[in-house]
């Protein structure tokens, strides 16, 4: 290949195409880990966070002397154009590499480390100006960049995707839960009849199990903010600068807007995962909120005829290639197809994060990825759910009064006025006798009309006002 | 304590009360194993197996000549005695214990040992003239005789507890599709309305379901035959007669029924309990049925007026302690709960059965235990479900013909007459208009009156037979 | 039967034994759940909450007038007894029973009416002059009685069981760190020989990330004090006083020294247990960091002469039946297999919270169950670890100290004073021609005697002091 | 936009860009699901199947006089071009869709049905001459299309993609194991030096283990044959030819020379997808001994002074950024994260697996991606492992012959001479004292020099033969 340059790491040279400015290492990755190469290669949050530590690290770097300040500025430079997005195409890596994300740390440094040497006049490949060991990786190892990125770019995900799309969902129920509070409704426990709620309070306790899984998610942001930098090969910061650590990680604060900080056990933050772990479970909570959500609304909106058809949802497509006519809860199951591929990304999370050794859990790369991936698409579900479907949900007020009319349960409110047992009769011989609750409670002679009016009132019985 | 004597092993003496028949390292289980004493000692199936394993050992060694016949056959009957269930009070130990269960292994052979010197003669305690190393474990090592014993009690379990009550479920059902093969109702896709078929189908569905595990689970029997005997302490049978494996197999072939073997790899049988996996994994699959089967008689039972009320099931007992009258689907909700549960016992199973290394996987007691607890809560959830629950489903006839008449879908039998087309118009019209079908058919002028309903014939669609 | 007693339900009549307190619905759930009848029954922190609850149920509505002094007065000294665990017999179901704890509820609400009247001189089965859902089960539901007394023991055993036992074995080991923080070994990262670490610094890496379990186990509490009370039947308060639910909270919070309160929104309460997810979740955390310590030690100490053997830790028990002398590390074995149970557990718990429907979440048993059960196993196997393990850890400093001398990755101090590319080149030769870095690097002419010694002082590369 | 046209469907008319041959369903799809469209689009072997059975079905329509020859053949030739890969840019569509795949199977009848018009002269969007729902569909629904298509795909990856790929790898260890038939080793059982064993015989039981993987894997596949297709919207085969599943089958056979075949119960076949749960459990098991696998290679090649040392494996790149010289065992690394991503997969997939209803399950989509997903994750890290580490595995003959002469498991081989008490005293009185065996047996006086060397023998040791 005539188009090409030898770069060069401990192994040797190799050939690299002139019109890529990765290094040795990453080329030699490309043919070691020829693995889910269509689907598996690292997306932009992962590449962004990368390219902003290495300036952070710079930054640090030079302020403590360790680095000539023209290649940090150089560095710098690169490293912006990393989060610009601007060198995206050479960040051609796959999650199944090395388990400490080593290739993926060295991406970073053979692309950061040719840039600004390109910058500073010189050649891709001469390692010099700037050498992507010496320089860029300056006072850091793979054990504490690739988690330190981890971090950075799982906070920058829940922040930009997860939390905003979520809560939107979360605001269009919130506004449907008032817009409805005085429809009354069957409640229904078992999957039975039960004493009546209003749609406001049905909608209302998903909202609830919304915010409480993005309060628990938010909880587990400070230990996202702690950082492994600073740590190197081992968590004892050997080589790096005493406040290297520190400093890197103020800087990557300043960049990101988050209170990033060093960790205070760098031993165990490059050893162990537990942060990513209780963020996968906060994931998968939130999506157990949201199959628990997608299920009440299309068992809700089931029918049109033979279900339960209490509420309307929006109908966005045709349902059946042939039933004409047939609509399908169609966003319900995106949702809930996306729930349980969470709930299968966070057992993946969670097994890897049991797996560490010593002084490296060597799953960092799939750890990573999956917790990713379930921000992704619970944030993508969330949206997709709440434009197309929760925005139109609507009340079908004759069912809703017809189901109500005929609900055996509206007794219990005569609990407190003739007691359990004769409740229970009456609710029984209603049941057989394919009657309403008023004639039969009046044909027992347990109530006239008149207590019957007064004692059950399906609106008072949502309150609990009596 | 003075009813106690001293029992020894390497470690030196130990006192142990007189009435127990277990020895020193049993005696040191117990204190050093405090977890979960509970809950988790091991059940009879699991004392059953090492009682017939070492009866066969002992035939097998007596027949090759490394075993003396007296001692052989005081080691058979006083396995006969575990066998039998005599026994069971000297096996105290629990599942938490050492990953090979040696501990188990040793207290069947301290026993055992105890039991038949006393058979002979001889003293508790004295280690003669039966000896539990070399002469109940003569040949063997807990490496291949708790795995060994694992696939005993789950191959016996499988088909005492489980096949038989599964079985029985699915007569049931099946009886029950063939009562109500002429039952025609609304089918349901996506929860919404759709095309007829007969509750014969319906719940045919179901015991297909169930055939398909039963036939999944006997599947995976024959490695389940295979026998870790005869491999020792890592697979290579060091300290056993050649034939050891083979014979002592087919003893317990003899003594069981079941088809076992000496595994063809030993050092695969020793390391990995692969089959164990499968088998596991076999039971979540019917769990999974269980589930969807569990749910299906629920929501079909649903209401008793607001729900879908097509089906009538067992009411058991009152169904809430406030709202009187109220039934609830209790069998379903009992055996979905077990089917939670055996999707967790088949997480923790799968999980560890990747942990092992090298010559041995340290998970076996933990391993063995959630398959047999599966398969309990398995056999047990049915046989309930089917007494209490499945023997009484009864068609709710006039709400199956209410909601088969106003069904939407009905009109896909129009397709091959008049179109996708216009037959979604006539859906979407009689929709809107909350009318019905044939009314709308007409008015549109798509069909005859008489065209209508020679086209329209919900058994036959059921049938397929246009 | 002549010693029984007819007691009666909305179902009719049903003979109890009269040595039983309780009445016809716990009678009709013993013959109706027949599920794991040997292992499943709820054990004393179940019980002994519901005793809490129905006393501080009894002192709130006597406070706010809804149940006469002297009834509550019984009621509350029944429930004493309950909570002494002197009637704990009489609560003999299961977990795989109705899915909202039901028939557990009014096992309670009965044993304590029989047991309220017999102290006010009634008869067994009258229910008079205390009712079981009248006055036991006031303003009260099964929907919210139950999930209130799963918070309530999960908290319980949070606090008596899993918190002082991980602490316990936390705290021997941060005097381990502690104590041997001097002693510099090998670090070790992917398996493979890196720069060294102290003893102290990775005993540490286990201390923080225990710390981190318990601080996030710790963390999710408030969510536990959140009670359903007062939620009655589906979350409206039917029937209850409008006090009720804070006022019984309040009573449960001083009869436990918990800040128990009511919740917020009563619908979520009863509908979803995410709280009890996310406990479930931080188990499974905290199971996590334990399997990763246990194969750390595990590993350390492997051995005695052909693995890593950098630890010694007690011997316990003969470790082998076959392999004379043989010890094992039985201890990290038992706790491993904790882990997995864990694991597996969660998995249960998380997939039963996911599948509410509508006002109710009919997994509530076995949700519950399957926390409390992590919460005993992992805190048995951290007291037993610690007891049996973790006490007597010690280093074997002629193994560490001969890795050490070998180590060549300690080569990486030079890389400040060489460069990175040199460093390597000394490494490589060294490993190729089986020398030590030393003698290499002089060969290599790249260190005098003299700079070697002073660049590469293991000690000093612990703490990153150069 | 002036270069598109209108596409219509039961919704009404939708602008298509011309360059896409995809209809208004289709169209829709792209804004309704906007959920991991980066990732998530279906890959090729998905879009193949489609393809092959649109192309079956027109020819077991033309057959059975359903659909006009030409229309047919225009459809077969429009199908062989998605078959051929022509056409997969025209499949734009996500896993996170309608649950049943409608839109999928509807992106495959309209392509095909524009592609067709077009050869046959008719215009895009004009639905004529042929028409996506009448022809192309014809006979057939979502409902049993694309679980036909998803078990065409998971049978074409299985063979395609994963047996090779593990066959050959498990080809490489079986030679691997002859060819180190004679090297005899330390066992190591619960991590501690075991009795002998050779190279061959551990290299073995990894073959055996994957052999037993395989064998399982194809032994699921029957019912992966079964084919959904004749049972069109919820079993019945409404509006479908009577015999066109069985003959579409046929053709799907003869063009994939697979032995497909139309399902018994077609009730079942959409409302489960059991084979694929199944599939999905073999799967993991196979993942479950890759780890094992992947673990034991990277321990017994830890080091490479300071662990266990007795293997060489590759060594493909440089291991750190930071220490000079180091080599990790990536590609273990990379299988490893492989096999707990499948692990999560399995169990989304038994997750969706069981959350059917009625006659259908609608998480299709995710079921069938997560085992395709699995199929491919694990064929790729199976043919990285064996080329660029499995091939190079050797042993490190001066480490093993070093700790072999040290392992005081030998002892065991005095067992049947002198019994197991002395044998452990030998063993443990040479522990303590640092000695070898031969030395401590001799003058512990229990063995002579020439009976040592008789009795103790490790390559004897090894095949039993004693």
């Amino acid at each position: 290949m005539t188009d090409s340059r030898d770069e060069t790491d401990s192994f040797g040279p190799i050939a690299v195409a002139n019109h890529h400015l990765w290094g040795a290492q990453t080329q030699r990755s490309l043919s070691n880990f020829e693995i889910g190469a269509d689907r598996f290669r690292w997306k932009f949050p992962v590449i962004r966070s990368l390219g902003i530590l290495k300036k952070a690290a710079a930054q640090a770097n030079s302020e403590l002397g360790q680095l000539a300040p023209e290649l940090a500025r150089a560095i710098e430079q690169a490293a912006d154009e990393v989060i610009a997005g601007r060198l995206t195409e050479h960040f051609p890596l796959v999650v199944f590499q090395t388990g400490s994300g080593t290739q993926s740390n060295m991406n970073a440094n053979e692309v950061i480390a040719n840039r600004a040497s390109q910058l500073l006049g010189g050649k891709l490949g001469a390692k010099s100006p700037v050498h992507p060991n010496d320089h860029v990786n300056c006072g850091q190892s793979s054990n504490d960049t690739f988690p330190t990125a981890m971090h950075i770019a799982v906070v920058a995900q829940l922040e930009a995707q997860l939390f905003p799309k979520v809560q939107q969902l979360r605001d269009t129920l919130a506004q449907k839960a008032q817009a409805f509070e005085a429809v009354v409704k069957t409640g229904r426990t078992h999957l039975q009849d039960a004493t009546p709620i209003t749609l406001g309070q049905e909608i209302g306790a998903w909202v609830a199990q919304l915010d409480y899984a993005l309060a628990t998610l938010r909880r587990g942001m400070p230990e996202l903010y702690d950082l492994a930098i600073g740590g190197t090969a081992v968590g004892t910061g050997l080589n790096a600068h005493p406040r290297f650590g520190e400093r890197c990680a103020a800087f990557i604060a300043a960049q990101t807007g988050q209170p990033f900080r060093a960790a205070d056990n760098k031993f165990f933050a490059l050893s162990a995962h537990d942060a990513l772990v209780t963020s996968s479970a906060n994931l998968r909570t939130l999506a157990g909120a949201l199959l628990k959500l997608a299920n009440d609304v299309r068992w809700l909106a089931s029918g049109p005829r033979c279900g339960i058809g209490e509420i309307n949802i929006p109908e966005n497509e045709p349902g059946s290639s042939i039933m004409p006519g047939k609509i399908n809860p169609t966003q319900c199951e995106a949702l809930s197809m996306v729930c349980v591929q969470v709930f299968g990304n966070d057992a993946a999370t969670a097994f890897a994060g049991s797996q560490g050794n010593f002084q490296l859990n060597v799953y960092k790369p799939v750890m990573v990825h999956n917790v990713l991936e379930s921000i992704d698409l619970l944030g993508d579900a969330c949206a997709s759910f709440d434009m197309h479907c929760a925005r139109g949900i609507e009340p079908n007020l004759p069912v809703i009064e017809a189901n109500l009319a005929k609900n055996l349960m509206l007794v219990t409110a005569l609990n407190r006025h003739i007691g359990y047992d004769k409740a229970a009769k009456i609710a029984k011989t209603a049941h057989q006798q394919g009657k309403n609750l008023r004639e039969t409670a009046i044909e027992l002679a347990y109530t006239t009309a008149d207590e019957f009016e007064r004692w059950v009132r399906p609106l008072q019985m949502t309150h609990s006002s009596e």
